[in-house]
């Protein structure tokens, strides 16, 4: 393909995590850097800033500033969840991402996110090839959860995973120190896939992993798992449980619902808010053991540490935002950036390009196998996964004994 | 006094925190280094080892271990929550206490903790006076609350306050992603003293902390509250909170009681058990505005992120530790070691030495004029205080992207 002239615009979207910004820094100065993109703009809240025409111009940007974005965690543009309906139901905002596109000449569009995010980039990149505006559209992958499908792994999963991993370690010998014994209850995110709670096994390695991990890839059932842990207290007098938010029963229902009587909310992608798992096993073991036990959320937590992050995740979320930009100034589009991983004792990871139309909505969850059989641990083979993924320190600078994250200015773009 | 010779006995009590093994380490490798000093004892679980006979000879450890225990999270040794009786009402521990301490001729005691530690410390100074029983006891601070009687702080605030300060900017960052709005509730530790809760507004120095901090030093009233989120909220879209697990109502009632129907139950000292003040909250402020809320606890994880651990803090801990063996060699006896600030422009803290008497179940509070007007956040004299404590990093020596903690072999002492 020739070269094609024209403004590129950039957008963040879905949950944010400890190196979505790295992307962001990787996007923006490759981007910066090509001489056939004429402008930089960074979206407001993603597709919500696309559509409103609320951009940012980013050459404006303090360079230093734009390295800052590499060690600052979550969001710097702002996020959203935004589900665009299919065209063929309504063209509305299509027409206007069109309208938008066209007024400012943009012919890139990255953007960077899970799996609804890709949904929304591949809906957006088929509208522009049937209405006949070139246009190259490229995702970058996002997410903590680690289930986007077509790569080996998502960038966010490795420092959420270290987060998560040292925190065990932490929380470990924290709660052993009193001859009384204890039940403690440590939760992960992951509605639907196990890879954050899997990732407390790592803390194994260094002898102060959990002693039970329960994923949403096995039906939990509360009478095993109240069996297992009063088993192991009786034995060790100390008993570690991780367990993924979005574990369910055999009906489908939500653990996390067991406790509440709280009415659910949904959220615009209609998942079911979830939370207060923890706190709820937390109340039946107590009620059930006499143990004393402690349920501990990591919340937020574990998506926004970027003082711990891994170094890894830092370097690869930011080569997946540069080659993004460096394929569709090749000619490339429709695509997502992805990790494919070498063969070999070395651990090493390639990029390459799968198909947004493969990507879009479908979910990557943890084998059956890298499960044990007991269903409430993972295998050898997760922990061979996992591991390469949380090497290296990754920490933003320290002002004052606190962190410097990067403080953008975001200049509205000239309309 | 005259030179006396003998074994030393060191025991950790209450609640860890992430920088009690530094003073561990502090108070066995300068126990290690006296002449005077027979044999270097660790108590398994505090007191209680001492009673049991049940402690282990830290001369049999690597010193690389040793050396490891600066920035090793929790107590090494084992912790425990054990009220001595008044020895006028019941002398059996202390004719115990006195046993084993003839039987291997124990004649330092140092013994490291909070309020209730101190209690023990004092009491078991006083009894052995009085029996005409030589041995020299000290006192060695710690506590994450901050609440201690004497002393500028204690060790263990620094560091779980550095913990709370990056991640309320962390959770800052993360929490006005999405052009939606929400409130956060985060919870920090601190039954009767809010020196924890106080500690989130210095995020505020890099643009990113609280908007309300609630101290139990202030009574909490529920409406009040309300009205203050719901005014922010409306103006900004995004409020942060930061509460302290103990802060209660005009009649004394936790407020973290208020959503919760469960029995309470009480530990060895008669505190009510708390916990849940976050959800609890979180609920109510849902309720009331219909803004997407979350709530936060950092529960454990504030005391024991050793991964972030303050420098200052880490190397007083230390020096703590290192004074109490070095006083009680010189002949001091029945006090704590404690800090005092130097006047001037840099921080600098000095050691001094309280009588236990003094400091044995008397709790420091913020002052009040440290809290604002309206009694929802602190002063800038707050700040200032709390400003040194968090300086400089402290980590743990990594392995395979995971910290490398202190493993002791914990020999038994011989018989």
């Amino acid at each position: 393909m020739g070269e094609l002239r024209g403004a590129c615009i950039f957008g963040q979207s879905g949950g944010p995590t400890s190196v979505i910004n790295a992307s962001a820094a990787g996007v923006i100065q490759e981007a910066l850097k090509q001489d056939c993109i004429t402008a930089v703009y960074g979206a407001a809240h993603g597709i919500k800033g696309v559509l409103e025409e609320n951009f940012y111009d980013m050459s404006q940007e303090d360079p230093y500033e734009l390295e800052l974005l590499k060690t600052t965690p979550s969001s710097a543009l702002g996020s959203v969840r935004y589900k665009l309906k299919n065209a063929e139901e309504d063209e509305t905002d299509y027409k206007r991402l069109l309208e938008v596109f066209k007024k400012y000449n943009i012919r890139y569009f990255f953007y960077n996110g899970g799996n609804d995010s890709m949904d929304t980039c591949n809906k957006i990149s088929k509208y522009m090839q049937k209405a006949g505006y070139e246009c190259r559209v490229m995702g970058v992958p996002k997410t903590i959860d680690n289930d986007l499908w077509g790569t080996d792994h998502c960038p966010g999963y490795g420092s959420a995973a270290k987060y998560i991993a040292t925190s065990t370690m932490e929380v470990y010998h924290d709660a052993r120190v009193y001859d009384k014994g204890m039940v403690t209850i440590l939760e992960a995110m992951g509605r639907n896939a196990g890879w954050l709670a899997g990732a407390a096994a790592l803390a194994s390695l260094k002898g102060a992993g959990p002693d039970l991990i329960y994923l949403p890839e096995v039906v939990f059932d509360l009478d095993k798992f109240l069996d297992e842990v009063t088993t192991l207290y009786k034995k060790n007098n100390n008993v570690l449980v991780v367990v993924s938010e979005g574990i369910k029963d055999k009906d489908g229902r939500y653990i996390s619902e067991y406790g509440s009587d709280l009415a659910k909310s949904k959220d615009a992608f209609g998942h079911a808010q979830l939370g207060g798992l923890a706190a709820t096993l937390a109340n039946i073991v107590k009620e059930k053991t006499g143990a004393k036990v402690r349920g501990i959320e990591f919340s937020l937590l574990q998506r926004c540490a970027a003082h711990l992050g891994s170094l890894t995740d830092v370097n690869e979320a930011y080569l997946a935002g540069q080659m993004a930009v460096k394929y569709a100034v090749e000619g490339k589009t429709d695509y997502m950036v992805a990790f494919e991983r070498a063969e070999g004792p070395e651990y090493k990871c390639n990029i390459k390009l799968v198909n947004l139309t493969d990507v879009a909505n479908t979910e990557k969850k943890v084998p059956r196998e890298w499960i044990n059989a007991e269903g409430n641990g993972v295998t050898e083979e997760f922990i061979k996964y996992a591991l390469p993924l949380i090497q290296g320190e990754s920490r933003p600078p320290i002002e004052d004994g606190l962190p410097r994250f990067a403080r953008l200015k975001k200049v509205p773009a000239k309309k």
